[in-house]
This record gives C-alpha cells, structure tokens and sequence, in this order.
C-alpha cells in the first residue's frame, strides 16, 4: 500500500512493472535498511506506469502506485527519481525525454534506447542539470559503467576488450565439446539460452549495442551503433575451434573497442583467444569486459550479463547513486565530451588467425605465403593437415592492419587451389604477436 | 608552485610524497579535466607532509607545498580532502584522527592501518559526519570498495574468495612449470615480486589484512586481523602442485571468507582451485576478488593488485567521490553496521584436498578410509601412486566441517603407516564436492 511519505523518504516511479521493475520494487522493500544506511534515505516506490493494471505481478506494487496514465507520473511531486525499466524506443524514449525536461533524474536499464538516442538524451539531461545513469543498460549486474565513470576517471582508457553476450558465449562453448553451430544453438535454446529467433543475439546485434555504450563512456566520445562493425558468429564451424583448440586458443565473440592515436574503433566479431587470457575462462552465460588503461594497466570484471534480478540490482544501485550524489553536480554531466574521428576501419591493426582450405597440390603453401608477404603481413604460427587430396592450413598472422590482412586473404581466396572461402578473424593474445 | 585558488578549486593535502603521494599529484595535474568535467571542481595539492623537503620527488610538489609539520596541515583552511600515503600505523593513525576529528574527509591508501584501526577510526568519522574512504589500501586500483558499498548494497553478498596477494600467487603459478617453494620464490625475489624478506607475503599476514578489510565490508561487521585464521605457503611442495595438476587443479593463497547463518569466517590459506574456476587464470603478480550474493551470483574483478601508480588511481578515484558526494550524507557512515559472531573455527564447512605419504602396506587405504568415514568425511576423488616401498595418496574430499576433516587427518597423521605430517586444504570448484 502506498502509505504516507516520512521526511526520509525518496519517492521513486517505475516505468514498467514486469521482471525487473517488480525486482526492484522487492529489493528497495527489502533492502530498505541498507539503503537507508547508505544514503540516508528510503526509497519507495509511488508510481508504476503499466499497460495493464490487473495482470498478476511477482511482487505486489501496492495500492493506488500502478497508474496506466504516463502524465500521472510525471506530474507526481512525489516522483523524486524514475527508472526506466520498459524497454523499447518508444515510448520509452518520449517519456524519458519528458521526464528529464521536467527536471527528475532518470536510470535507464533500456540498451537500445541508450546506444541509439544517447546522445539527444544527454544532451537533454545535462541541459536540465540532472542524473541520466544507465548501469543496467549494459552487462546486468556487472558495474562496468561505474567504474569507468567513477574509479577509471583518470586511467585515460584506450581499450577494452569485452565478452558482452551469453548466448553466443554460450554456443562457441558448447561448441568446444563438439559439434556444429547448429546443434550447439538448438541446445541454447532448449535451455533458455538463446530466443527462439536469436538473430538478434548471433548477428553481434546484441554485442554491438553494448559495445557502443561501453566505448562512448570509456573514451567520452559518442560512438553511434552505426560505427560498430559487427559480425557474427554465424559462419563459425567445427574445424575453426578444432584449429584454435590446436594452438592453445579459443573461439568467442568479442567486442574490441579501441582508441589509438586520437582515433577510435569499435568491432564486434569472433576472435581466437589464447586459453590463458581471462577472457577464455568466461562461462557459458557469463559475460566479461576487461578495460585497459594507462595507470592501472588491465582490469577485469566478470559476472553474469543478463537476469531479471541481477538487471533490478544494477537499477538500484543507480538509484542509489542519483539519491547518494544529488545536489553535489557529480557526474551531472554527459560522460561524453568530445568528438572522436572513427579510425579508418582498414587502419585497425591486430594479430589475427585465418583457416583455409586447399587443395594438396605443390607450391599452394608458397602462393598463400608470398600473397601475404606482398602485404607486409608475416605468419606467427602455422598448422598444416593433409587430408584425401586437400588440406587445411591455419595460420596465426603477427599484428598488422586489419585491411592489409583483409586484401591479403582476399588474394588468396582467389587463388585456384583455395577451395572455400576463408574464415578470417582477430587474435587477442597476451603473447607479443 | 602554489598559485591562487579558484572557484572551482578544492585543495588537497598528501600525507607523504613517496611514490604513490608524487603519483597522485601528477594524476590529479594531468588528468585536471577529467576531474573536474566529472566533479565540477579542480583537485590541487595545497600541502604535502614529508620528513626530508629537500629529498629529489619523480613530481614536483611546488613551491610552499611541501611542510614537515602536520599542525601547518591540519590548520591550513585551504585544505578540504586529504589523502594519507605515507603508510605504517603512527603517526599515520594520530594524524588521520585528528583530521576526522577536525571536519576533514581522509582517503587512506594504509592497509594496515584500516585493518588494525578501522573500527576506532570510523566511528570517529561518522561522529565528525566526514568521509574516510580506503579503496587504495586493498587491491590497489582493483575497485572492489567502490563496487561492494555502492553497487552491491543491496546483494547480500555473503562470501567473497580472493587472490590478493601477487607474491604468493607469482611463486604457485611459477611452481607449476617446476621447481621447489623455494626456487620459485628466489626468482621471485630476483624479478622484484617478493621482498628480500618475504614474511610478511609468504606467511599469509599480507592477505589477512586485506580480507580482513574486504570481509567487514562486504559483510557490514568489523573483521578484525586477529579473527582471519591464517596460513601462508611455506609448506606447499612439488608433489602438491603435481597431484593438483593430475586432479585438473592448481595451488593458490586464497582469502576466504564467508558469512553462514549469521556468523563469520575469514581465513587465508592454501587451497586447490579448479583450473575452470575464473581465479585459476589469475596470472602472477595479478589480484582478484569472486563476490557472491543473493542478486548477483558471482562478479568477479581482477587487476594489478599493487603498484605506485595503480594504487594512486585508486586514492584519486576516492578524492573524487569524495569531492563529488560532499554534502549528501552519501556513504557517510561506517560500513559496519552490526556485530556478527564469528563461525566456530571448525564448523567452516568445505570440500578439501589431503596429500599422505604412506608406506605400501596392506589395509593402509582401509585405515585411511575408515579414520575419514568415522568423522562422516566422504571421498569424491582418489588419486594413488606406488613408489618403492611407498606409496603417495591424493585425496580430494567432500565438503565437510573443516574441523572434523581436521580431527579425522590427525587421526591419520598418528597411522603407523604414514611416513610425513598430512598436507590438508580447502578445494574451490564449481562442481558439485
């Protein structure tokens, strides 16, 4: 029941009572003491905007809070801080907008609304003088945002390197134990792994979102999703984890921000990383970044990505911070303050790993060689097998300009003794490649 | 040099300018922007307590910044916030009482302080309603305070697993690739890892400090150093990091500390870790910490754990929240909150691992198993190798009051056929022990 405000209250809306709206509401309940120990307030919630007020919910919202009308909401003096927790571009980003302009502090946990309108949305937040956090958005429970913005602050960071989706985690390490994408997909999504339509999540759609988020805080620069390239893990095969297992590598998709002489690039694409990297230790639905600075050389965090209670858990810790810090004008501001030319995608230099399949015949090795010699890209590491007539190669390549190995291998895909076209991708090692 | 201040200046004292006190100033000088895009305020070193001014500094302090009388500190109104770098337990405690006492929030980077110290000297800051914040003096620019009292407040974390000391964490990892304890730690040594007395590393104290910090944190109850049950690596011997190995497990110092119906343990020790188990990657003189709790699961952080620079970002990164949360009554108070009985030593429960080296005799494996079954300890793996008249058994045991593991190896110990004292610790796995 919504009963009367005491002089310690903090009175919060809900926009969305699903999942994670009513596990937030349980843990400001809950956990109102700690907060209270925190902050100095409680937090209660006073609105919930929903579509339909009769729908059971997991945890009650109380009487007279679920309000179908958004004007409701925003008019509420009570209404001290909102948290977005709907999803979606809309309505959401409308009543977000409104809400800022009306001068009440926002958490979002809406990935997609961040990543895409971040930009106008800050914009508006900083020009009402109020808090826009966004923890939840990105990576659940995983308090990626709030290190960077706040323990990072001076670090000057310039990568970061990220397994930022569980699904796709999940099937590259189902795949490990044996095979194909295919099974190892059916498998996720038997056990709630992956949608039924997982396009979004095995494109790098997904990755991509996230990674833009992390890369515009980390480099205080925006990075729109449109400059993420992103591929897939649609095309990886059986023989490309077999060939990494071989050389002590495995295969993940990875979000690799990077912001090299003034200039940035953000990717998402399978990569081989060597077994004894943190990254390689991910489990399944678990989702890592590790963050690379000047003044703290590397660090890692690590833990589950995705959940309705873990999501809830990064929206309060939001809104404690907005209670914890208001009035001060900390980190009021857009945490983007400069624009960033994208690097020029080719300019990107890694190592990277590529697998072929060729026909046995004398001289292909020689052919495939002097192609990427003409390209300054020198091999790092090589594995041949023979087959009946045919072979595969697999080659770790020394770091070089991503475009340079690209024409390379498109070179040599166009040789006639390559006979399937060529699975190339990065290679994150801590070995000096 | 010491211009005027500005609006937006807010002056800053070092207690010493060694290493990590010049690379504040540098930090806090170079990143200025950053700090003050964040804060709304630029951070300036108004003072600094040193011993000798006229030692040569890797960062000028500038001209009248330097003083060696505390009282020119202390009554100096220019400063807001200060920093305590200088280390050991006097005059580094007097000066940061008289500081809280005199309305001034403190950052102290002084692990030993805040373990020995911590309850006195919060509750003289919640008295003076000032902030003493110590992210540096555990873990250097690992952000686990941060995380724990801001972003897991409400996540009933209720054990937390450490590598928190890269001395002992380099001489195990170097152990695994051959070599006696004390091979390893000479190279350690010679690569500047370890001191050349390495007591205060290898005996474990080191870490009991620092768990003995996180565990009051995470579990909001004063951990004393005197309450963290300590073991170093001394005795750890080839033959353990083999049997590990063959038993997919490596040899780590782990902190551990665990909160179970009410009540606290703490303890450092040698343990086995499974290789899957994300603290097995820590690599060398790296740190992590695993949080678990009720909304989270499990997040994991892992970074440089020591360092000038690195424990420098952690002091500035509290100087700016302290800066930017002033005023809010934000993080104000004590974490510990409530007084929590300590788990009775022997009923901390957990899978283990006993190494025997036993005379080959018939019935010995009998006697073993029996003395084990009689204190209700079971067997999840047995790993046996015949020598020439002996025999060595690796046992890895399910989880159990580690008390009556204890009693029962005793018991073993006392076997005729058992050649040399048992070695007996603790196993970390996922799977299910």
């Amino acid at each position: 029941m919504r009963g009367p405000m005491s002089a310690v209250d903090v009175g919060v809306a809900l926009l969305g009572y699903g999942t994670v709206g009513a596990a937030v509401h349980r843990l400001l309940v809950e956990s109102g003491e700690e907060i209270e120990r925190a902050t100095g307030h409680r937090l209660r919630v006073v609105r919930a905007l929903v579509r339909d007020p009769g729908k059971a919910r997991s945890f009650p919202a109380g009487e007279g809070v679920l309000t179908t009308d958004f004007a409701v909401v925003r008019d509420d003096p009570e209404v001290t801080v909102v948290a977005e927790v709907m999803g979606g571009l809309e309505p959401a980003g409308t009543y977000v907008r409104e809400l800022l302009r009306a001068g009440k502090p926002v958490v979002s946990a809406n990935k997609q609304l961040v990543a895409r309108e971040g930009a106008d949305l800050f914009s508006i937040a900083s020009e009402a003088g109020v808090q826009l956090r966004f923890e939840a958005s990105v990576c659940a429970a995983i308090p990626v945002v709030k290190v960077l913005r706040e323990s990072l602050v001076v670090s000057n960071v310039h990568r970061v390197l990220g397994i930022v989706n569980g699904t796709t985690n999940f099937v590259l390490s189902r795949m490990e134990r044996g095979g194909t994408y295919a099974e190892a997909l059916a498998e996720a999504q038997a056990l709630g792994y992956a949608e039924a339509d997982p396009t979004d999540d095995v494109s790098g759609a997904d990755a991509a979102a996230k990674m833009a988020i992390l890369a515009s805080v980390a480099f205080g620069s925006r990075v729109a999703l449109d400059d993420v390239e992103t591929r897939g893990i649609e095309d990886v095969e059986p023989a490309h984890v077999a060939a990494a297992a071989e050389l002590g590598m495995v295969v993940r998709l990875l979000g690799i921000a990077t912001l090299e002489g003034g200039a940035v690039d953000v990717r998402v694409q399978p990569a081989l990383v060597d077994r004894s990297h943190p990254l390689a230790a991910v489990d399944g639905a678990f989702n890592a970044v590790v963050l690379q600075g000047d003044s703290i050389r590397e660090i890692t965090l690590e833990g589950p990505g995705a959940g309705g209670v873990e999501t809830a858990t990064a929206v309060v810790a939001d809104l404690v911070s907005v209670v914890g810090t208001s009035g001060t004008g900390f980190l009021q501001n857009d945490a983007c303050w400069r624009e960033l030319p994208r690097l020029d995608a080719g300019e990107w230099r890694s190592p990277s790993y590529v697998h072929l399949e060729v026909a046995d015949r004398p001289g292909v090795l020689a052919h495939v060689t002097s192609r990427l010699a003409a390209h300054d890209v020198s091999v790092a590491q090589l594995v041949q097998h023979l087959g009946d007539g045919d072979a595969t190669l697999d080659l770790v390549l020394h770091r070089a300009p991503f475009g340079a190995v690209s024409r390379a291998i498109a070179e040599i895909a166009a040789l006639p003794e390559v006979l399937r076209p060529p699975f190339l991708v990065p290679v994150v090692s801590e070995r000096a490649l």
